[in-house]
Formats: C-alpha cells, structure tokens, sequence
C-alpha cells in the first residue's frame, strides 16, 4: 500500500502527523521537514513556491498517494497555484480549518492568528468570505508564537504576557471562534485559550486536515484499514539532530527513523 | 577604492555595518544578508560552511578587499575551516569580542550569549580560555532573542521576562562581564543590562569587529580615508521588502539600495 506524504518547512507539521496518525491508524505516512531552509514565513512568494514544489517532487518520488501539505505558509501562499500541475491529490491546512470555524462560530466573529507570511496573504479571509461574506474577520500575525513552541515554553508567565499582547485585538473584537493557523500553535493551545478567554472556540487545523484527508480516500482510495502496525518515516533536509530532539515535543512520542536527505 | 564586504545570514549584521559606518566613514561597503537561507543558528556545521563559501564568492565578485563575517554563528562554526582558503583578509566577530572581554573582567567571570549553534560550538569558551584558562566561562542560548529583536519589542514587560529567565544562570554565576555573541543583540541592551544588573559590563562585538577591521586595513591596507560620500550597497537573497523593514531598526537610519541576487 502505498504512503501519504506529508511536508512542512520544519517541525511544525508534525502536529498533523499526531492526528493522521490518531485518525488513520492503519496509514504508512512520510514526512519531510525542509529543516535546512525553515523557516518559509518570512520568505517571498516565489521562493516559497520553488521550495514546495521541491519537496512535493521528493515526496512523488517515495511513490505516496496523497500529499498533505502541512504548512500553513504554502498552504496560504502556494496551494492554489501549484494544486493543478500535480495528478496526486494535495491538501492544504486552510480550507478544513475555515469550514470547522465557519461551522462553530455563533456571533459570525471570527479570529485567525498565524505566521507574518500567512496573516499577509489575506487567504483565511478570503476563503472565509466565500462561505459566508457575512462573517466579520480579525486576523493578527504572532511571529513569536513559533519560537516559543521551539523553546519548549509552552506554559509560564513569559508566553502569557506575550499571548496577551499578541491576542488583545481579537478580545477587542469580541471574536467567539480562533483559528490556530500555523501547526506549531497546538502546542500552545493552553496559554492561548488563558489569553483569550474560555468562552472562545479554537479551531485546531491539525484535527480537520485529517478528518478531510480521510474523507479522500474514502471517496478516491484506497483507504488502508489493515490492522498491521503502520510504517511512519521522517526525512529532513538538515538537521537530523535537533528535528529529533523538538519533534518528539510536537509528536507526542519519541521519534526513531529520522534521515537527512538534499532535495 | 575597493569596498568593504559583510556578510551574514539575515539583518544581525547590520549592526556590523552600522559600526563600520561610524568607524570608518570614508569607507565603500558592501552587505549581503542571505535572508533566502537565514536561519543559520539551527543548521548543520556542514551547511552552514557550505552557504558560507558561497556568500564569500557572491562578495568576492563583488571585488571586495576585505570580508568581514558579521554573523557570530558562522564565525564559530566555518570560519576557521575556511578561513585559510582565500587570500582576502577575513574578519569575524568572535575574537574581537573575546580579547575586549579578557581585558575588562576583573572578577574572571565572563558569560557569554548566543544562538543555540554559537553556545554549543563551545568557540568563544575555547578562545577566551586560550587568553586566560584561569577565566570561568558561563555560557548561554537565547534562542528567543533574535525573534524578539526582528519583532522590534525591545523594551517592555514581555521581552524583560525572557530575558530575565535566560540570564539568571549568569547572574548565579556572579560574572562582571557578558560578551554579546549574535549581532542581533545589540538592539536589546537595555534590556539585557536591566536584566543582569548595572554592575555587568556588555561586550558588543560589532564595536570591536569595526576596531579591527580599522587595523587591518591600516596594516595591510589601503584605508579610505577620503572625504568623499561612501557608497553603502545592500544585497539579499528573498525578500527584499522585509529585510528594509527590519533593517532600518538595526541600521539606525533608513535603507535604501536593497537588491535581490542569487548567490
């Protein structure tokens, strides 16, 4: 059977892989971290559109039958014109979380929060508009959130006040639904619901891409239901060293099997 | 006159520059900030050696008489493997920094901060023990910094709180002396002093790069001494428009002449 694949500019895509893994127990997956030119937030569209492409060709070559592109930087910045060369199915991290926040949300306020690169392009806003012009946006860059999921300090005063900082324009706009557009912020879920308040609704990508990468192959196949024990593969392009030492933190469970490859 | 070339992985050494320019004002430069690649301070040695090389190439076209690498990572980790291989007089930022520190502890406790490929190097341990092995060396990664500096929060209740849980090993260790060991550290002095206490003399290497360059070039010459205008020229591998939105903060004055190359 063969593999999903699944790349992210470093780490952080490994909070889907969590939940591809939860959700589809019987998948063999490969992941590729482009640890060697993370991070893509801050680089220029074309760039970032030269490295997917780079990476879904690494990806077609391990022969996988979808690709999940678990990065909320190319998912905003070059999906969409990139998603029509390739025969393999390919899924972004955008559209999942905006139709689960689009669903939740009661008083049509919505929050988004992510990347400079993410927040710039306007692609939250868009999609969400599309579904429901009504919808009122507030969309706010946290560059330091990622940094900080890195470090390791996911809870303690100095993330809080920094949340606070960060979150205080979508308190102001009395937001009741938060989308968590950038796959390291599940790791910082608690302090960011502290910031914002219980009475908000986060919406975690991570959980949607898999319940739509499922619905895939459902639909197109094959959807792997065997009960043999799954084969999980990281490459990185740098690093292997210090991806295995964070990614243990974003996977939830030690991590072997991890290569460096040049793509 | 031939200009001066820098280097480094993004906008930190643009502090170089800017001491350059105070010390040397009747001196061409010529910067290149690998913004495509930056990062370095979490890449392999062998990667950051290989990007090296090619900066060193992009400014060696360039017709340069002197290189100066203002970034502390590469100058740790590649520079002095690579060094001995052109005929052009390299400069990095560690020795300066380390020599101006072993004159100014009176305690014989210096710590020292940097990126986690810096501290881990153990390079500024090593060649401050070379001067004086009776010196304690306390060092340590301040993987947020950076993020904080290209955030431009450098002063508040947030950054303070970071740098005040980063630094208490120093203050334990009772130094009299911190060398600055990234060039974007500088733009967090303030904080950084407020944090370890009044008593502790900063190291700012970028100051004592520009020291000897001066003294190179009065050696081996030629020293531009001329009155005439300089011509500072920026060059960058992605993003042209966040490195002058950022630079212009560490630079101390607008920027304009940026241009992508490819190196």
């Amino acid at each position: 059977m063969k593999p999903i694949g699944v790349f992210d500019s470093g780490v952080g895509g490994l909070t889907v892989v969590k939940e591809l893994i939860r959700q589809l127990p019987g998948e063999d997956i490969i992941y590729f971290g482009d640890t060697a030119r993370v991070p893509y937030g801050i680089k220029s569209k074309e760039t970032v559109i030269r490295f997917s492409i780079e990476n879904i060709l690494f990806l077609l070559k391990q022969e996988v039958k979808l690709i999940c592109i678990a990065c909320n930087t190319v998912s905003s910045v070059a999906l969409p014109l990139i998603k029509s060369h390739f025969r393999v199915p390919i899924v972004g991290v955008i559209s999942p979380g905006v139709r689960e926040a689009v669903y939740a949300t009661q008083n049509k306020r919505i929050g988004v929060i992510g990347t400079r690169g993410t927040i710039e392009s306007r692609t939250y806003e868009n999609e969400i508009k599309q579904l429901d012009p009504s919808i009122k946006v507030t969309a706010v860059a946290c560059p330091l959130f990622v940094p900080f999921a890195e470090e390791g300090w996911l809870a303690g005063s100095e993330v809080l006040s920094v949340a606070k900082k960060y979150l205080k324009p979508l308190n102001a706009a009395r937001v009741d639904t938060v989308i968590l557009g950038c796959t390291h912020y599940p790791l910082l879920k608690p302090v960011i619901k502290k910031a914002l308040g219980k009475q908000v609704t986060l919406i975690d990508s991570a959980k949607q891409v898999a319940v739509e990468v499922k619905k895939i192959l459902v639909t197109e196949g094959p959807l792997n239901t065997g009960r043999r024990r799954a084969k999980h593969k990281f490459y990185v392009s740098d690093n292997t060293k210090w991806f295995s030492a964070v990614a243990e933190r974003f996977l939830g469970m030690p991590l072997s099997n991890v290569e460096k490859v040049n793509v």
